[in-house]
């Protein structure tokens, strides 16, 4: 069981946080807008609270579920309140044409994290393959990035909770790598694949 | 039924051969060392036929089996007796430390291939996310990225005579993030599977 705080009241957060609960983790949303952190934890129920935006989390485990572009920002602002923090990013910062990254050079916004958080906390890249839909409903493979070795072993608990696979693809610079395979799901979902019904995953042998 | 030649007698070239022809296709191998293509030819069996180095192949599809820094200049080498040819890249750039590419800029082999390749062929990166011997005993799925419709679906009729699927992931802009799923294989034979047995593959609701 993990103690898991949402930064963010949108579509994500709230997938998350039900497979939270369902997985018997408690969770803490935190909205910039209290009234909509407080309708969906509500919504969510099985015990959820809420914070307050830019407060020290309740949860061990801080999970970023804004847009790509408000994540760093949101980190700034938090601050030291995030210090000794297992921080997760989740976010795809896709280009306009969805088959390229915005950074301009070999970064994630996990690293650009990484580097505005409080001593202490760990950061680590995940859930940035799935689409929420599949999340919500299927049982996708996780892969995960970070340099903290406590950090990621305490999200791969969570992941577990959840009844999902945690797979760590390394350091914290793969999370270029898992903002790249994000590309690379959006792009099978608009060709090979046709569709948003699948997860990028792994098969094993003997097949 | 597809006519391949493979440039390249290693272990990659011997095991794309091998299923090629178990799959009823025909095949051509072309080496520098005319006695090393020779070899492989008669390991391989099926009426396998052996080609000159940097004469026109006598397949339609050609495989480029070779080590990455290889790949453009036996391109370039070959010129325009690759004219009209679907041109495979299979490699994988790796940087010393087998963590990211070796590309200064966010480009790929497949892209640096198509632009020393002649006019009318079709460049098509596939199976670079593939460990060798899982393409020898498994059946992976095989991604794949390319501009030209008709050669990504030349490469599709081959691969499935193999009987494996082929995952068009979209435009050759795309094999930048492919040769990063490579990267992200790597890390996880390294880290979240601890083997080489698996490969990098999708998995589709319901599951």
């Amino acid at each position: 069981m993990s103690d898991i705080s949402i930064i963010g009241t949108g579509n994500m957060a709230r997938t998350i946080g039900a497979r939270a609960i369902a997985g018997g983790n408690t969770v803490e949303i935190m909205g910039r807008d209290r009234s909509k952190a407080a309708d969906l934890a509500k919504a969510l129920g099985g015990g959820t609270t809420t914070g307050e935006w830019g407060a020290a989390p309740a949860g061990d485990i801080v999970i970023l579920a804004l847009l790509y572009d408000g994540v760093v920002p949101a980190v700034a602002q938090y601050g030291d309140a995030l210090a000794g923090k297992v921080i997760v990013d989740i976010s795809n910062p896709f280009n306009a044409t969805f088959d390229g990254l915005v950074h301009r050079e070999e970064t994630s916004i996990a690293q650009e994290v990484a580097k505005v958080a409080p001593a202490g906390a760990g950061v680590v890249k995940a859930f940035n393959t799935i689409f929420r839909h599949v999340l919500e409903k299927g049982r996708p493979a996780v892969f995960l990035a970070g340099d903290d070795a406590q950090a990621k072993a305490s999200v791969e608990v969570f992941v577990k909770s959840l009844g999902l696979r945690p797979l760590d693809v390394g350091g914290l610079k793969m999370a270029h790598w898992l903002e790249g395979a994000g590309v690379v799901t959006v792009g099978l979902a608009n060709h090979g694949v046709g569709n948003l019904d699948f997860a990028l995953s792994i098969t094993e042998l003997p097949v």
